[in-house]
């Protein structure tokens, strides 16, 4: 961390400051510039508030230099992790790209198979499908519930697909966790921490998708509380990012893909169906998430999109799905990754 | 809502949607433009997912005309709510701004008392105080918990000032319902709809505070889940949204209270503690919400910022609060308020 | 400036961003730290490239300590500055607070003098009116152009009041310079740069508006380019900037103006038209900007908004623009401001 | 476009609406809803300020039906077109993906040569480099200026790749069309309107950048202003957007490219080095761009980035470039496309 005086900071208010910084247990190292003096504070104390100096007369602004994660980043783990999802022998973060393929919400039971075995027959790698949905209005659909995971567990037994599903509350994970074999924490809730504790303590996998105004650090800190509470199997998910574009439901920055690779050693989804909001745009950026180096994707199929009873705009038919994996094997290939 | 057509829609193409609609439960009601084609879809269907005629060929966009929120709204009720917060006779909505005012987080019993007379003495309406802290780095101060409640509880013994604290989850509600005047629902929450249902079922009035990338409509939708759960006193808490600007925690939009007051009769409240993020910005920012219309204030005071354990960097001393509420006054006597 | 370099980089690496500090005329001095070391550079080279060294090898970011801008700050001059406009006395800087309306475009004499009458007689500084109108459509209404001047110099004649208008490109500058009193920049031309050289060299007071993407940094250094051009009389305009916000046209951060006072000695004002779009947000956002520190307001006027060729939904009309006056006068008074 | 009334819209007002179409000479056409009356307004009125209509009394909002563009858009012309830039055969918007590469400024001869037969030799099909700069701080180097162009031209000659060079307003426009092949328009300057039609007169195609902070429909709009000043050859540039991010410079928004191609007949390329702001995350991103449908690439390439007077960040080496080249062509052929 780095403290910067204004100009003009007489020697008694740097002297405080570096009273504050060392009370905080803090090495102090002041550097007197032609302008301005700047003190660098040693040690790794993470939980510091830099706020707490930046009320100091005098000082300008505080320039944190250790990531606040710590056992998400790759100065604990140079080599990426691997996680297994499922018992198929399925992985996301090696070589092969996973495809996690479903409809948005489990709407009944013939609407779910019917999709699981298109898609198992395209390629895809798991099976997505929410049986708890958190929606923006009180008045729309809120899911199948047990009866959903029912459902979901049946596809699998059918199929062999594994099964990702959404865990929207603390009190909610023990019962997922008897279906499900990696659970979900939705974007609203990246920043829930009685639910990533709680996520933290499961042995199953977690698929953390980013809030759409978080930043990366908050992002990874997210993943450091699930990490922290004992799971160390955290898969990175980004599905948008909120900004002024209208003509996407969310801008979807790819370049978090490499990004979040320099930074740590979790694999990263992308999640093109959120991160567009319309089903046009979903196949060519499946396409481009894979190329920028997505280690997995994340894709709401449904097979009567003009039916479906939520988020209909983005979901693509198992048609259009099977034409995309098609084409995605080659981008794959050309980017030495299998699909 | 209404369905827009791309030019060179064919009337099977037209009429496929007129069957949707009509599917639907709506009225159709085709309007054949210069280009292209329209279809105003008439009757009160809140629940349709607009997404769903968004799929289908030739579609190219779907304008919804009716706000998906109702009892939030003016078309419910025209004249403004003001609800009673504790039981001393303190309201909010009415003629006199709130001014709710404290420490971010409960650190002591020594720091809440001497806080709470401080900001008592200055003219404050309320006492903030968390005692669970949704906290960013799972490194960080999480909290007293139960015992921070008592504190409060105790704080409001000696002062008379109501009490405002945060519950995080569904489970947390009851335990914070026995001490708290005003159930705090924090921006990381704004969409987690266990939360907002859990709160829905208390007689205490609910402080809901706006996520950072969340729409007005978001917002009023998730007061919606509030009062269609069995709760009418929501108050509405701005507290900063996510943009590009760098020098500011969060970019603090006024303009949001004279829109909210349009659109539903439910108060508004302002927090410039975190919609800027620095203690130097929140006085002029509190004399700016109060002249935009804001019917209460949201302040973090600190005895000693520069030891405060959470967000050390926005909360200001009593002297600085004192000063302030002075100012305050006049300009709330120049807009016709009271404080 | 300081170089953060990744944990594990080699003493060579280290020695290799040494040299090239020591090459670009800096001093250097490092720091090693508990996990990675930092390269503190010393001596006032506003112009280096940051981006030269980050591209060192094992560098993992550069940040700058400096402002970039110099004569815009207020290490050079700490008082504010108060700037005349027009040659009946008024000013913008002191403790009166300047209202600048008028309609956004010279449509007719007839409505440019019926506006100017109206806002004179209400209390404004000066008059605004555009004679080149950047329109975001080619088929959209150009201006008046020379013609739209002269119209504005009869207002100024009849009314006493001065002239404000924006040039929109370098070679109109002289023609405009004989008309106007204030060489207005709008938001788009605030990075083009021949034009700001252009207005540098005017012995005017140029009214430079704020990027809707721009940083605050970005905008002191369009007030620098016209500063070292050898203008000082550069007025700061905060519009507006683009965000996810849509019931707005732009979300207006009135926490630039505090913020702005602490950096700069310039004075800032606000322009509540643009800055929101709609003309029933324009009032309460301007008794918040004055309640805020602003100096000056830019509020746009037109006798008859609902025929405005321009920007007609963010006019207000004569009749709301005098009775807002009257409570903007008793705000500015309790901010220890007059109008 | 479409009048959306407020619930409560007495019929006087709503024949003031109507009044107010028929007017500005469009048909009306209202709809009597089960809460509200819309009126849905007829004809192809693309300079009708829609703004005039919202400040109407009991107008709840405005929504336009048309596109305000015509030439730019795929109703005018359904195939893509195809645009030859330089004398040696190449095009943008065919099968071909069009590589511009090159640095950032032109610094000397012997920089620009030997980066342009780096980039040559590696398969670009045309060099970039500015030879005026506009740059956020006055204080850095600006261009080479006309020496900088004679430069471009004779690595034109040495190499035989068509010059990409930035005009920065329209008196310079006459000079830079000397020189170069392609006239390149900056992200500051999409919307400096004497700019647009000053290119519009010229013969030679016009690279033209998305503005920061544009939406897609001004990028659009600006493209209309150059073909409506008798330039149909427009090329789009996608060079990120300003959003909350801050590990890059901007965020780059790929889906950008499936959209235009949606909405408009012209190429669009991407600018990976703006786009990121960082060289480690500029490779990545050109798979991706190329994965999403782009027609081109627009790549800063520097011989020694680390002495790189202007954006050196972002500038990637010969040897980077080479090796990204050699995937490029993979990815591209797996979207049958070629380089």
């Amino acid at each position: 961390m780095i403290v910067v005086m204004k100009p003009g900071a007489t020697n008694d208010q740097i002297q405080h400051v570096i009273d504050l910084v060392r009370e905080f247990g803090l090495k102090d190292h002041p550097i007197y510039g032609t302008d301005r003096t700047v003190i660098a504070c040693i040690g790794d104390k993470r939980a510091v508030d830099k706020g707490a100096l930046e009320n100091a007369p005098m000082v300008e602004k505080i320039v944190p230099i250790l990531a606040p994660y710590k056992m998400a980043s790759r100065e604990v783990r140079q080599e990426r992790t691997e996680i297994p999802i499922g018992s198929g022998g399925a992985t996301i973060g090696g070589v092969k790209v996973a495809v996690v393929a479903g409809p948005c919400a489990v709407e009944s039971r013939d609407q779910l198979l019917e999709v699981a075995h298109a898609v198992k027959n395209a390629g895809a790698t798991a099976l997505r499908g929410g049986a708890w949905k958190p929606r923006t209005s009180p008045y729309a659909f809120q899911g199948m519930h047990e009866k959903g995971l029912k459902i979901l567990a049946e596809a699998r037994e059918q199929t062999g697909l594994a099964i990702v599903t959404e865990a929207m509350s603390a009190d909610m994970v023990g019962l997922i966790d008897q279906y499900a074999d990696v659970l979900q924490i939705g974007a609203r809730n990246m920043q829930h921490y009685p639910l990533l504790e709680a996520v933290g303590k499961s042995k199953k996998p977690v698929l953390l998708k980013r809030g759409p105004s978080s930043t990366i650090e908050e992002f990874l800190l997210a993943a450091e509380y699930i990490i922290n509470a004992g799971n160390p199997n955290v898969i990175l998910c980004e599905r948008g990012i909120r900004t002024f574009e209208t003509y996407v439901r969310y801008t979807l920055p790819l370049t978090v893909v490499p990004e979040l690779h320099e930074q740590t050693h979790l694999p990263v989804m992308v999640d093109p169906s959120h991160g567009t909001g319309h089903a046009h745009l979903v196949p060519p950026m499946c396409l481009a998430a894979v190329a920028a180096g997505a280690d997995g994707l994340l894709i709401e199929v449904h097979h009567d999109p003009e039916h479906a009873v939520t988020d209909a705009a983005q979901q693509i038919d198992p048609r259009t799905f099977s034409a995309m994996m098609k084409h995605l094997r080659r981008v794959a290939e050309a980017v030495d990754r299998e699909i």
